[in-house]
């Protein structure tokens, strides 16, 4: 393979670039004879669209996803599933300036030097909008994973430095999804907001923190040693763009906690094992325990901004670069559902593979 | 696959329980015709083996690398590389009380639920002894980028609350290695022994932070969009035992960061492109850039303590767990190599995989 | 994977249905910065198609392609290209009279055991349709074999009883496109054709043999032991719609030979090692030698017939089968491109794996 | 991966030169707890040994298998089974006089051309040494296979020109087993042995054929389009050494058939859906069909003669070959458990595939 699969029984191969003429992806191993909820699909390529809080970006995509095989009478026919979207709301043009540029942070001095020839409008591949193939493949995952009662919740947790308290949980999925910027936290969402007001108004931007929940695994999901169920969580995760960190249960807290303190003592309650905390975040060697699984994210803030910056472009000549374009001000709530997808694709994939 | 192998161009393939006959491997996709140092590769052995520090594992390995195939006239072939270790100071009787009981935040109970049935003594598969393996494969991956200038250096940057200061960059592998926990900061260093020698006294453990340097990486390495360079190094370091965190340059950091002080602007240094920051951590797209690579790998306390623990056996009957055995009060010094081994394996995949 | 990927370094996924939307493919690790010739991709997928002679399928097809990624500026970016080829002239209602019915030696009865929802129509996704994606595939692989001056050539050597005689070669390409059935001797071009008249007068069907020359694969390509180079051949040809068998070199006739007879003896000509005779097929050991690689693909009688037919229905009873739809007599030269493909797909995806 | 893995749910890798230390092998994705009757898998690697007849290999090796992980109380555990045989009988001088020679018909040349270091001590890698591993691995799939009832029997249907008559079907496996060359023919198998003793006195070799049978194999098995149960089988046999062509139920005469003798007419017999012939060889569309499979396996003549040949060495002059050494006549009476051991791992593989 080269790069643009994921999985290893239900495989998510992906194509497209930010102004090509569309975005998809073919989802090979999907079970057949599985009853497909179209309107939920399209839904939740809606969710990444529009996250409806007004410092995301302002270009407008239909995102109306095509279904090119794969189903027969409104079932999965165990045939590879094609779909596709059209990139409907082109401006190539609004890219011209930045032939031969190198934009701070960006892709375009990494892909020029890898690939020679480099599609460098809109980020071309290495677009955002190349996620909305992992959003589609993910709403698969998720018809799946439903009849399983398997159930994830991403949220914000973060923006910029402001954090939720911790004592949200559980969760309540109405509020995440009245809440702007997607927390589940009233009060931390309202400043996230303020500070989303502000950064816009000097032409800045800022990364976050997203928290995802998965309810209802069974135990048993992963394959040590290396395809442990939270390393392939951590690959899907750190494949998104913009990511910069991943952390799964305790996470990067629990080095400085003492092992009395950490570990999660087993018990026995409503006539099954479970155990009295969950620090392990529900997987322990690498397999699932039937605990809730729950992880962190940390994206870095959005590299383009609205103001001048200085770079260079391919000569190594000093350029000036103008802020200008359609851009988020911070990335983080329109990334929930992505980061939603790949964890379905994941647990996905690892429930197949545990029912083999 | 099924989980035991590694990498896409450079594959490791490992075997082996803790107290079973040996854990060994195979690396295929080797290039051939290379010459090899077995001394050094049994030297990475001795390094994982025996970070000096009094309150390691008392357990005492040999550890001697067998080559079994692969090898010709002290050359690679390009056929694959057998190794095995064989497991010399097996003491599986001192695991007996520990049938039928799942020790908490252990593998014992979801192996058990996985697999059916569970080789207990020592952890079996899941034993960190397993990492053996890693490290001995690493180890050839690391005589391929010797002979392309890359060099891998990992360190302990914190142990328990004790952090190291940030400002020990670029390190000094000879303090590295004369710190008994394999520490850059002496005065942290002191300090990380003192909270050791405590938490000895007490029965207890506790986790740590290994930072790890990736210099001399050229531009172009990682395969984007889901086989990113650090989603890769993600997936690597996530697979090690006790791991439960990455980040890679700002990681978590970067969440709280605007984008005008996150972005690495670039600059003509040298005759060369290059940025005035690394927060990027030399690698923008999931390719690298050419600049250092750096990322932080958070681990947990030992799940094993000297004390009295509560937990259930399969039948969920309350057993005490006593505290017994030759264990590890933290594992961070001895990870040091695990960690460089894995990241050895990613970036020698990434080359191969380049240089097609 | 799930069964709709081909390659390692190089690999096509494809989808699609006889009678669904569309067919297509993803073709990901094609080498970026490669001018790519779009007219001839399009001339492969017609020569697929309009195999002249009378006695081919009379459903026409303008299977005109459409790239939706990975070109920028008629070059390959290195990003995956999507393509997808539009089912113009669907007639379900051709097929509503095979629902539950289960056509002798076709996939009818082994898709519904498998899946349980089988879209039926003109076999669904075991229709001999889905290798236009092939065909497509391996026009993007013929180009960049063309870099390196590799060609392949493929030509009908059997219908029915009728054999080629063995003393055309080299083969010449202008005779192959010039014969009806795509045969280089035209006495038995003629032979076959005078075959075809008949079988088609009498609504039956015949099978039929491709032979398949590939001339300037270097010496080196193939990885042993399982990936031999004529092992993935192998694998490839007969993935193809209803061929039954495979052989290089010298073949099932190789078994009767002597040793004596049958090895190729090493000389020094024109300042280099080759070998008198060429039994060895262009493969030694699984590895090419550098002398021309050619291979024998054996294909079935059609399935269809245009005589009544006696079969049973899912419930088990017994159906008489009318002949009726528009059918090939014989699918043998429309499948030379699809060889072509299948083979172009191979040696490419080796070549790509030798450069590492 | 690198070309020494096979199979995509149930992988077996294998390792070993034929004069190093060892071969070996891991086999990963087995079931767990699954009882292993150890004594009958070492009798697989006797059977691949000593096919007792006088014209076979005089090296004596005891072929001891040594499991060294995967197993516990005799059941499998899920974990990664790796096992070797030492190479015992080493005689790495009978082969120095080879050094920089390249034998007609071998891989010397190719190996040297690929890999620049090859062990050229009995053919290294290259030797069918390596199909100790093949034997061992798929041993581990015949113990699973038998758990689902599915019986693999090959046999010799073909030495040199001389075959057996098609009407031993269903063939006594008791006969094989007493027959000298593996033949259900007795009469033939005289044949066979007449022809081998006065080949033997000539110093010559030949080739010859393996028909492999294998029954109860459930419907649905096979990942069309590209994984189709055959195109897998077809890869299996082709990788194995000397192996030259495949083809499977009616094969290559079905290229001389017409579809009105050649179609399998679907009839309800026992009150299940079957065929009233078996042309199709239990596989319809690349997917099992709950009938008997079967295919055959063309061997080309060994390559080691024991009079003397012309050749050339590295440099390219012209060397004269004794013929010395231990070396078959013909492989293929001992290459039976080879063909039943790859038909083992495919169809093991699939069964778990399709088990999801």
């Amino acid at each position: 393979m080269s790069g643009n699969s994921f999985g290893k029984a239900l495989v998510l191969t992906t194509f497209g670039e930010s102004h090509g003429i569309a975005v998809g992806g073919i989802l090979d191993g999907f079970p057949s004879n599985t009853e497909i909820d179209l309107p939920f699909i399209q839904s939740e390529l809606d969710r990444r669209r529009s996250k409806g809080y007004s410092y995301s970006t302002s270009r407008i995509e239909d995102d109306k996803i095509e279904i090119l095989s794969g189903l027969f009478e409104n079932k999965s026919t165990g045939a590879p599933i094609a779909f596709m979207i059209y990139n409907k709301d082109q401006k190539p043009e609004d890219y011209l300036h930045l032939k031969d540029i190198y934009r701070p942070s960006h892709a375009d001095f990494t892909y020029k030097q890898k690939y020679g020839n480099y599609d460098y409008r809109g980020s071309g591949r290495a677009s955002a909008r190349e996620t909305v193939a992992r959003v589609a493949g993910g709403a698969f995952a998720k018809i799946l994973l439903k009849q399983h009662s398997i159930i994830i919740t991403a949220y914000v947790s973060q923006i910029g430095p402001v954090k939720m308290k911790n004592d949200f949980h559980p969760v309540d999925l109405e509020t995440i999804i009245k809440s702007p910027v997607g927390c589940p936290d009233e009060e931390a969402g309202d400043a996230m907001m303020t500070l989303l007001e502000q950064l816009k108004s000097e032409g800045d931007t800022t990364g976050g923190i997203i928290t995802c929940r998965v309810n209802g695994v069974p135990p048993g999901l992963g394959e040590p040693v290396f395809d442990k169920l939270h390393a392939d969580l951590a690959k899907g995760m750190l494949s998104i763009n913009a990511v910069k960190g991943f952390d799964y249960g305790s996470g990067f807290e629990a080095s400085s906690l003492r092992g009395s303190e950490h570990n999660d003592i087993f018990i026995f309650r409503n006539k099954q094992i479970t155990t009295a905390t969950n620090f392990s975040g529900g997987i322990q060697g690498g397999i699932s325990n039937g605990n809730e699984i729950y992880f962190r994210v940390a994206f870095k803030p959005v590299s383009t901004l609205m103001k001048d910056q200085q770079t260079v472009n391919e000569a190594g000549e000093k350029v000036l670069l103008k802020g200008k374009g359609r851009h988020d001000v911070c990335v983080v709530p329109r990334a929930i559902p992505v980061v939603e997808a790949m964890a379905a694709l994941v647990i996905a994939d690892h429930l197949i593979l545990q029912s083999r």
